[in-house]
């Protein structure tokens, strides 16, 4: 919000009776609203923008813009931060000098670790990051009540509390079960969030025909979870806008965007999100701007591009008044590039503070400060030995349920497989790349462990483990053998949470990840080196999967099709019941 | 709102596990959001769209769509129903059959003479109307204190509750001065407004270079006084979206949408509105209907023109989940029509009712039920007698300053004239077409009488008077002497408020509006052929205008240059203060 005086500041600005804190000199203005590109000037004061032909006006500063294209800093409409392993104030290198300048995050996550507490604590830094961080509320924590233990919950009142705060822009990703389920509470928070003028995200993942249409029916504004352009063509029918998701193995840009520069598809309605995108994908590709750069290399036009990734977001989360275009009394969230056919961020501004040149962050994000508790939320109870992990059966074999992995994505296929049963325990089959699963609860509720099994990773030795495990964030391990799986638990309890990979009874490698379980707080490069050294470990025990922490984390989901485990058992998502790991 | 058990019908419905409460069968829908047409049948249920795809669906009642298209209905993004002469409930059967399903309105006449409790009453039918009227509140009135006696007010508290209103949808269009003057009391509502997440809408009449861009940067949204292509291309460039108006004599449509057409300027950004249009006018043109078919002829796309007059308008006010679509959850809001290059309505349904055929209103409309002091708002302490418009001078004549009026403008010029002292007093001269103007306060709060001349009228005789007297609305009588004038002031203190026009001591004609003395109730053939009437008597009295009483009402405004007239005397617009009726 803008306080009174500082709106006089800026009125007063504009008619030549105040100075300027800053001009920007000499800039091709992108102008989002008209579609069209101007020279110009832009006047900022008090973090805002006063006016883009500020040639005549004092100001306090002047930064030569060079003859580059000015444009509004580009927005991430849906991503969970609290999935990039870094913290929101370290994410800041990784993701502004790329020029993103907001970022619309659900931290459903830390609230599944660690409830409206964690929420607060992770977002306590909000206001003093180098970009805006506005808050979907996540809709559903946990996201399969019932169906698997949380640390912690955020129920109707939490949500309503959270929905109210002016930097809550909308209710998160709701669970499509939850609204065709007719369910009351979710249904309340839908309602909850219309009172307040906010929006609803949908989460509309593999939806079609009439359940797609009630589903929009319960609410939802928009979906990120189209993976083909059919998919965006059958969303934006119904009303629901489109928000193309390029994230680290969900990869939906190019076939989207291919049908809408085919079709000569209006983008008014669409805009961009990388949903979880890994720390070392943001390093090597970028962020918004990798999607916008691809989308002008498969054909669409630099407008149609930006205004997807600033002004389109904006407007359809009702925040156009505050971000999404370089005019008066918006930020000043500035990305400065010599030229639109590939953009280049060469300079960020953001709230009117030049945060990144070339490519480096030049101001020092606040400090990563967390209370004591969000360090410590790993608590085991069971897990820790090889017998803990004994899937009982009678005969020589077993005919089991196999989660089988699709290579990028996070859906699966149900499979079956035939097991040995060694000494009445199901094993796993490394011939046919069949790991065992276990989901171990560390919350110190109840010590469950759900078992089942996997195919895909590839792996013939050892086992790997993560408290990364959507959206619970139980332990989630796989293992050639039950001894290599105790191993990582206990390991993963030692450093309260993190990644783990042992073989032979020995830890090969390790990531901490102590807030919440999630998230590290060391430097970006550390954690990023430290992951490239684990795939590297998998690889040495013959693992295929490019990253596998990653994949892991996603097999324990119980809302994206087919099956999901949790400490709980064995999930049909479809039918949203747990069922047996045997056929 | 939607209540959370309308909400499980719809997405039951949509499900196929509840009837549809109708089906639109066989039509050809137009998608707002993908930009295209498709063959489909809509099912509606509690009043809302649940999808276009019904046709296997079960329906308690079925409509044949006879293969029309059905798009959206209409959105008229500002209007002043209070303006219209006619009560929102009666106001149906002109705008309703023109596909015309929303109006976003602002009842400042009626504040201004009635404060917060005939606000109040005059928008108490909201919810029974066979449109949607949704509320701009009204962020100026009075519309100049200090220069002004009013019935009302609206202060900071007063806008604050209406803006608390689901109903409420903006803060309405803020006078640039108070911006531009910084004045805190209406940064103060535009902050209101803000933190509940509704818009600020402007009205940069004439304004130009920094000045526009000063007013951009006090929060407004949009502005709906563009008069040139021109104007409106610089109000987008500073991110302020345009609502084409075309009014009873604002007419702004074709040079704007020349320019769209010429240029293919984007029109997402852009939308329609009457702002003040007359009864007649309404019954001869249409509404919305027409600014669209009219867009269409100049060229414009049918589908951009059918966006501009819904989706865009929708998502501007931030009720893109309400209205302005045919998609999933949103009001059955229908028009059907046979061929979108000339669109005519057949049908037009509101709330999945079938409200209008052919032309014609087919259901009531609710009562016009106004509470009994709303029709006594005429309380006349002075201005009974001629002498009451005595302006004293000495000496054979005097010089004053006139009010000279433009043709078909409400603006007007600062003239002035040599008149006649009769028995001390300044006589108005029909050769010089200058007749006694005067402003009497007509609230029993001080008797005021404000005094001057008007030129351009034509009359020879009598005298015409209005309590319709922007935006103070008290008394304004024209007259070629004194005691007509007195005349015309009992007679309308008689009907309480209206239009009267009197001679040689008679009452000639006279159409009582006795509600707020802004409305009739009574219905709408018989106020347009009073109003006919009562021009052919200003005829006979060999006026020359051709709607003198529309011309009348606008003299008073303080706010519009060059000159107003208030009970407190002649305004000087432009020094916004009061100046004597002498040179």
């Amino acid at each position: 919000m803008i306080t009174i005086s500082e709106r006089k500041s800026l009125i007063a600005a504009a008619m030549g009776q105040e100075p300027l804190d800053l001009r920007i000199d000499n800039v091709q203005v992108v102008n989002v609203y008209t579609g069209t590109i101007e020279a110009g000037c832009l006047g900022i004061k008090a973090g805002r923008i006063v006016t883009v032909d500020a040639n005549t006006f004092e100001a306090a500063e002047r930064f030569d813009g060079q003859g580059c294209y000015a444009m509004p800093g580009f927005i991430d409409t849906h991503v969970h931060i609290d999935s990039t392993l870094v913290t929101p104030e370290n994410l800041s290198e990784l993701i502004v000098p790329h020029g993103t300048t907001a970022m619309l995050a659900d931290p459903m996550e830390v609230a599944n670790v660690a409830g409206l507490e964690g929420f607060k604590a992770f977002v306590s830094s909000m206001g003093k990051l180098p970009y805006h961080l506005l808050i979907e509320v996540s809709s559903r924590v946990p996201t399969a009540p019932g169906l698997e233990t949380t640390g912690g919950e955020l129920g109707l009142a939490e949500v309503k509390e959270i929905l109210s705060w002016p930097e809550c822009i909308s209710l998160g990703e709701l669970d499509p079960s939850k609204v065709l389920g007719l369910r009351d509470e979710y249904l309340a928070k839908v309602e909850a969030a219309q009172a307040l003028g906010k929006i609803c995200n949908g989460h509309a993942a593999g939806l079609t025909g009439h359940n797609l249409v009630a589903y929009a029916c319960g609410g939802m504004a928009d979906d990120h979870e189209c993976v083909t352009y059919e998919d965006a063509v059958a969303r934006l029918r119904q009303g629901l806008v489109v928000s193309i998701r390029e994230g680290s193995t969900e990869r939906n840009l190019e076939p989207i965007i291919n049908g809408v520069v085919r079709d000569n598809l209006d983008t008014r309605h669409m805009m961009f999100c990388t949903d979880d995108k890994h720390p070392d994908d943001l390093l090597e590709e970028g962020h918004i701007d990798y999607m916008v750069n691809r989308s002008i290399e498969l054909g669409l036009s630099p407008i149609d591009a930006i205004q997807m990734a600033s002004i389109n977001a904006a407007k359809h989360f009702r925040i156009d008044h505050l971000i999404g275009s370089l005019t008066p009394g918006r930020w000043a969230d500035v990305i400065l590039a010599d030229n639109l056919e590939h953009i280049i961020p060469n300079d960020v501004f953001v709230k009117g503070q030049h945060v990144a040149q070339k490519g480096k962050l030049i101001v020092d994000p606040p400090p990563s400060d967390y209370p004591e508790w969000l360090y410590n939320t790993v608590k085991v109870t069971s897990g820790k030995t090889a017998a803990d992990f004994i899937l009982s059966a009678t005969g020589p074999t077993a005919e089991v349920t196999v989660i089988d992995l699709y290579p990028d994505q996070i859906i699966n296929e149900v499979e079956q497989a035939t097991l040995q049963v060694v000494d009445g325990n199901v094993v796993a089959d490394t011939a046919q790349d069949v790991l065992k699963l276990a989901v171990v609860e560390r919350y110190g509720k109840n010590g469950n462990i759900g078992l089942s099994f996997v195919r895909g990773f590839g792996l013939k030795r050892g086992a790997l483990a993560s408290t990364v495990a959507h959206d619970h964030h139980n332990i989630i391990v796989a293992g050639t053998n039950e001894a290599d799986m105790a191993v990582c638990v206990r390991a993963i309890e030692q450093i309260q949470g993190g990644f783990v990979i042992a073989a032979d009874g020995e830890v090969l490698g390790q990531l901490p990840l102590p807030i919440a379980g999630l998230l590290s707080d060391q430097p970006v490069s550390d954690i990023i080196r430290e992951l490239e050294n684990l795939t590297k470990i998998s690889h040495s025990l013959e693992g295929k999967l490019p990253a596998p922490f990653m994949t892991i984390s996603f097999i324990s989901l119980p809302t994206v099709p087919e099956l999901g485990l949790t400490d709980k058992g064995l999930v049909n998502v479809r039918q949203h019941q747990l069922v047996g790991p045997f056929r």
